[in-house]
């Protein structure tokens, strides 16, 4: 099945990208884009930046020492979208490798040297990727057969020992090839490195060994920890590990962790990490909407990570996490255009970016940059949406679940559906059943959509959030239709969260919004909203909100502290609000999603 | 005179550190700890580090690329305090000192080939200022004709051309040497490393220019931006060269870049400098208490700069600064016992720290360290406090003014008096005439206190925030008596720092208050503080307050975010609050100083 993560047991099954054919419509549209433009686009910067010229002996190297990394997750992308330049690349990859399988640009001649920021491990997991996704998509080819000797030479080369990498991402990798293949030491190799981890198995950093989640080890761990991104990659491979071994115990570790962390440690858009500095999560509730790093990659390894837990367990939460993440962290992280990105994604932008044509030699998140010095976020959205129709529906032993909707036909089990829907403008989603079949179809009410309604034929019932299902058999035509309720709603955030406190967020549906000013637009440094019900207005597709607000007559320029609040005043103004994943596509803008109120 | 800043004009003129003799009491005190143990552990631990080492050509040369630097800050500490070691460690300078003056341990072999990074011409300042140092306390010797000679080699190398450090240090310090010697070489090399700035001087590096303030000539600029402890040495070394020259309108620019710095980006506690990836500023009314990074030694580069622009204009809102950086952030800075050390001064900590009794190779800063890898701190406080009598009080020609209240004598102009307090505890402050003299006696009202009164003989007349005057003549035994009002006092943010919206602080005369939690004491996660007059207790000599508040039940587990704010619920409690400047004492701790209301 074309699909990147295949366990062999789980409650839920994977359907592949086969059996998700997107149609026009909010995902659809994204993942052509990418498929058209963003792969192209990424595969351009490599050329222009030297990381692809690394492969092919140009001297002196370029780039990071971590770049090799980059080629892999755009081979990944042109694999899962049948892209034809990718034996091309796949061939300077070949050259690079050395006779015993090592393969690293950076490092060859000084061969894991420094396990601790070296990423040579890292690097090998996301050949693996890129290799598990041309053996699905594809078949044996140039790079598969580089992929196997890679892994066979890590096999050999860690499988006994106490090493590992700083920088998590081999051991998913290794597992899903060991499920693409059936060679049981990829698994094996996969379990130890999981293990080893926290015992120490790395040496001490400037950061704390929590940063690279080598401080205990992982059965042990309550919460994610550390660089967002190296904790929620760990976690998944941890998953794969678990649920190929039957490690119930490991599994359940996780999924606390992950509730923990959901609780005390998520920014309202799904996003993960506060800290710019390492790129870390911070403590429980320090969750700074200006400061919140959130980058797009922590993301993409947070929607990895609840996928796996989905397929694991069934529970609707982890669906529910994702769609949020989906719509609000990925959707955000590239342009309309699908030619420039975010890295970091704060919910409260108070001084405009300069606009940048080049490469964004910082990863703060005022405006998207075509490119960056670490550029991980542009080809993890690429490889991401390339392969996005494996995340919106799995198959259950008695029919198929649908996650996500967007336009669509879903075909799994013995039944094949389409999906007719605007959302996520509009609550209304019509399944139609497109050939006789059997099975019960679960639907996801999201958290969020109390007071909905499912309708088939004359019933109407109302349904709560959690999976709803409708039993078979199916005739074709039959038409299932879900009611969400798409109100705009008042979000306030948990009292713990000091950062926050006395402000108000709007959502409608799965959207986060935010208020933007542009050029003369009023400004939003001193905001009061009034959290009354939102008007609806549709802007060239696109719903967006408005609020009564009192934009304030800024107070003196004095010691900013003293006696007493100073009471409000100002001008009042009718704010604009639009989805979050929309903002700074109009140029430099200032912005809040959170709204004193 | 025996004085770290010694202006040709100005409205206030220094007094030397023989003309302000310390009594027991809160600086006295600190002052006595500083100069019997902290500057003897300051050399120990430049010693176990190899820093010393350096200079006497041991290899492998250790240490950051600007551990020269720390030595000369002891050297001035040593100079200051008339400590006997200086000597030995000064012909360990002179010894690595080359042929034309040229002196750095780190970069001898590939001088200024990173004036970005390399801090060659930083070393050199803090060299200039302990040889100012010991020019002024003692008089000229081996560490003086190093001094000398280096700065005669920078002026040969630097006077024509472009080129400036990328870490300010060296203006001020070339201004004063020019001051302590006469050479007006030096003043016009500072003149030129100021003008030089923003054109721009420096390449391009990943903060951007702003970072080293090489983004806009010093003129041009609205506000201190970028590196804080660059940002404000860079401002010192800016006021020294307008007064030297008489440019008002640099004067004015520094006066006007200080003033919208206070008003938008200074902690409450006079802490400057919120971020923590690049030490900087951030942007205006980013003032995060939990991630406040408020590094101590930008807060002594604030007073420096306050104690400039007192002395240079009289104005009294510098010396109001200067006494809350003092009180909550130098005072704060070093523990009790003079041998461990703050780096980053948060407001807010929610998890305690872990103790360490060796190097702490992060800038955290939840419990004091006694060494740090970057070690600036440490010995940057040690060389303030040997100087802080400079800083209490000032001449002016028809009298003295004193801006700092602690057990002292103080001699000046044509009089002599003994300041008897016990300040800040206690708001009555002596001040007795010990010798027939003349001239006005002046004393700092702070902003704080309104309400305070001043009582010459049987006169008691109400005196209002600023500098209020008695004038002479004077008999031996002629007394004032100034009454400040020490009622505990609630203070509010600007509603335009969002990170602090629904929080009130506690403060007392010129402390900041905060709640602490050590060990088994009540959490302070979840707080809601009446904002009621706070109940005061004193305990061993330190007055501590006591207000109601309310300890919540913890909310559920759950996703953070939701319909609407959670009600208080929880115990009512007596919160007690201690002096900021003594948390982090009784060990590991959590800690408050805005709390929820």
């Amino acid at each position: 099945m074309v699909d990147p993560v295949l366990p062999s047991s789980g409650v839920l099954s994977p359907l592949g990208l086969d059996d998700v054919r997107l149609a026009p419509g909010f995902w659809g549209d994204r993942v052509a884009l990418n498929n058209d433009v963003t792969i192209a686009h990424c595969r351009e910067w490599q050329e222009r930046e030297g990381w692809i010229g690394n492969f092919r002996g140009e001297r002196p190297r370029r780039g990071r020492e971590f770049s090799d990394s980059e080629m892999y997750k755009l081979l990944e992308a042109m694999a899962w979208a049948g892209h034809p330049g990718l034996p091309e690349l796949a061939a300077s990859v070949a050259r690079a490798q050395e006779g015993d399988g090592y393969l690293n640009t950076r490092w060859s001649g000084s061969r894991y040297t420094d396990l601790e920021w070296g990423h040579e491990l890292y690097c090998y997991g996301h050949l693996l990727q890129a290799g598990v996704a041309r053996l699905r998509s594809y078949g044996e080819d140039e790079l598969t057969r580089v992929t196997i000797k890679a892994a066979d030479h890590v096999c050999r080369r860690f499988m006994d020992g106490t090493q590992t990498c700083g920088h998590p991402e081999i051991e998913m990798a290794l597992v899903e090839l060991y499920r693409a293949t059936g060679t049981e030491r990829y698994l094996e190799m996969a379990r130890r490195f999981v293990e080893r981890r926290g015992l120490p198995a790395l040496g001490e950093i400037r950061f704390g060994r929590a940063y690279f989640q080598d401080d205990v080890p992982v059965r042990e761990a309550r919460v994610f920890r550390g660089h967002a991104v190296r904790a929620l990659y760990l976690a998944c491979g941890v998953v794969d590990v678990a649920v190929e071994t039957g490690d119930e115990e490991l599994l359940k570790a996780v999924e606390s962790q992950w509730e923990r962390t959901v609780a005390r440690r998520t920014h309202l858009t799904g996003g993960m990490g506060s800290r710019h500095q390492d790129e870390s999560f911070g403590d429980d509730y320090e969750l700074p909407p200006d400061r919140a790093y959130n980058e797009t990659c922590a993301s993409i390894a947070s929607i990895m990570l609840a996928h796996r837990l989905l397929l694991a367990t069934g529970d609707v939460r982890y669906a529910d996490l994702t769609e949020r993440t989906l719509y609000n962290m990925l959707a955000t992280g590239v342009a309309l255009d699908g030619r420039s990105f975010f890295y970091a994604n704060p919910l409260h932008v108070r001084v405009p970016a300069e606009p940048l044509d080049g490469v964004n030699h910082a990863a703060e998140g005022g405006l998207r940059s075509p490119w960056f010095d670490v550029s991980c976020c542009p080809n993890n959205i690429a490889r991401t949406l390339a392969s996005l129709p494996a995340y919106l529906a799995g198959a259950e032993p008695d029919g198929v679940r649908i996650h996500h909707y967007t336009p669509s036909e879903i075909r799994g089990a013995d039944l094949a559906v389409r999906v007719e829907t605007g959302y996520p403008w509009d609550g209304s989603v019509l399944v139609r059943v497109l050939a006789d079949g059997a099975g019960r179809i679960g639907l996801r009410v999201p958290a969020w959509a109390s007071d909905s309604t499912l309708t088939r034929g004359e019933e109407v019932r109302p349904v709560r959030p959690g999976y709803v299902y409708a039993e078979g058999p199916w005739r074709a035509g039959d038409e299932l239709r879900l009611e969400l309720p798409m109100r705009p709603r008042w979000t306030f955030p948990d009292r713990r969260i000091d950062a926050l406190r006395g402000s108000a967020a709007v959502e409608r549906g799965p959207l986060v919004y935010c208020a933007e000013s542009v050029g003369d637009e009023p400004p939003l440094g001193d905001l009061t909203a009034r959290a009354e019900p939102p008007a609806e207005h549709v802007v060239d597709g696109v719903v967006e909100l408005e609020v009564p607000a009192v934009i304030g007559g800024a107070d003196g320029d004095g010691w900013p502290y003293g006696p007493a609040s100073v009471p409000g005043g100002g001008t009042d103004v009718r704010l604009r609000l639009v989805p979050y994943h929309r903002w700074g596509n109009r140029g430099p803008a200032t912005m809040r999603v959170w709204l004193p109120v």
